[in-house]
């Protein structure tokens, strides 16, 4: 699935709804061991549970590789349980000089078929570029992120007027286009999303940081909202730990549900 | 293997030699084949013919996850193939949120037990805290690197006098100590290695872009020196690409030799 899919997509559905699979052997519900098995379990179940609500699904790669092998297992199973009606992500924020950064394109466009990956800019240009030869792909480079550490180097000030995050997103939106680029824009940055609409309008922003992190879904539309919606609001724990108990299934849906109101409150 | 016990054993051997096994499938001598066998076969091969030669080993995990599971288990086994007697590098370039990058540190220190891996600084502390918790493993965090992109963000001028790579720098050098944690500054970036050390005159720095990418051992000792040598420059294709011929273990001997010279009369 592409962005211009995406787009339609969210429209129909009136959600623009990611669930995060940042699973956690320790933080599954009883019945489950930590096994392969059950977790690729927990996965699908929490797919096909959320799958009416959500339009993307987003893999935190960190919690898999953790695993070692298994991991790499349980990722490429999980990602084939995601339907082409949605739309994965491979949060991997990886970053590399062009020959591994090619590498990297590889791995998460190809050997594990993703339609999006994230990236970090720091390296630059040719760090960047080799994801986004891949024209029927998406490629997600990290703005301004959630976490408190955005104010060490993110938000310094450039001489000229712009703070790093601003010089990130204009540069980086000029290697791209609205169709095969994203940027990651945290939810606890809703102050900066305004502005942030203003120097990119027409690209697709995945914002991570509603739930669990604090950022709320009504301010984030309100700020970040662009013509093809453009927005992506990822849910990680706030809908996959639910509840630990037997309703986690019922508790999973319910949330996802109820973000997906709050959602299509924004359509017009 | 801890930083000390690094500069004890390069003192030693007069020799800040690190291989990088970026291992590509493509580029095997004759008489070896894409399968997990024959690559940890020329893996370990690699690894026995630059023993005497090398301080450290630098596994570009880029190659290894393009290959889906069966690159983890190459790695893994090239990993338990490395010596104590040698450094090992993860070079994963990881960064994420804390609770993320706690489980990228997990991946790279335990599942894998690497002695040190490198970590991407744009999202701030909490995104490198994580490694730095490991206070018995080494953390190497991008400085200054050694690819044309490195213009594009890394050098952008920043109000009041510094350029990011040298706020990066001089901000994460007050998070850990010399005793754990290394930057990685490209050895392309000569003429900025001496302002370099100045900013921090104690920290190792891993230093690629020797070979291949351009930049000479003498330009790098020359400037990059510090008290207790402070350097570990990598070489991966020019070493373990050094022939394709019957000959590929002798010539990688070979280089690894020749650059060990190099190095050797940069002491005093």
């Amino acid at each position: 699935m592409n962005i211009k899919q995406l787009a339609a997509t969210i429209y129909q559905k009136r959600s623009f709804l990611c669930v995060g699979l940042d699973t956690d052997p320790d933080k599954l519900p009883a019945g489950f061991a930590n096994t392969a098995q059950d977790i690729i379990r927990f996965n699908k179940e929490m797919i096909e549970a959320t799958l009416d609500h959500a339009v993307a699904y987003k893999i935190n790669t960190a919690f898999y590789e953790a695993m070692g092998i298994k991991g790499w297992q349980i990722m490429e199973e999980t990602l084939a349980a995601i339907p082409d009606t949605h739309f994965s992500i491979a949060d991997a924020k990886r970053g590399d000089i062009g020959n591994t950064a090619a590498q990297y394109a590889r791995t998460f466009f190809e050997t594990y078929p993703f339609d999006s990956v994230t990236v970090a800019p720091y390296m630059g240009k040719d760090s960047i570029q080799p994801f986004l030869d891949y024209t029927d792909k998406t490629t997600i480079v990290l703005g301004l992120t959630s976490n408190k550490g955005a104010d060490d180097f993110e938000r310094l000030q450039l001489t000229g007027g712009q703070q790093l995050y601003e010089k990130v997103l204009t540069t980086v939106a000029g290697w791209g286009s609205p169709d095969n680029l994203m940027f990651v824009v945290g939810a606890t940055q809703a102050a900066a999303l305004q502005n942030i609409r203003k120097l990119i309008p027409e690209h697709f922003l995945l914002v991570p940081g509603v739930g669990a992190q604090g950022g709320t879904v009504e301010e984030v539309a309100a700020a970040g909202w662009a013509p093809n919606c453009g927005l992506l609001i990822n849910v990680s724990r706030g809908v996959i730990y639910a509840s630990k108990e037997d309703d986690y299934l019922q508790a999973a849906r319910l949330a996802a549900k109820g973000y997906q109101e709050q959602m299509a409150s924004a359509f017009k």
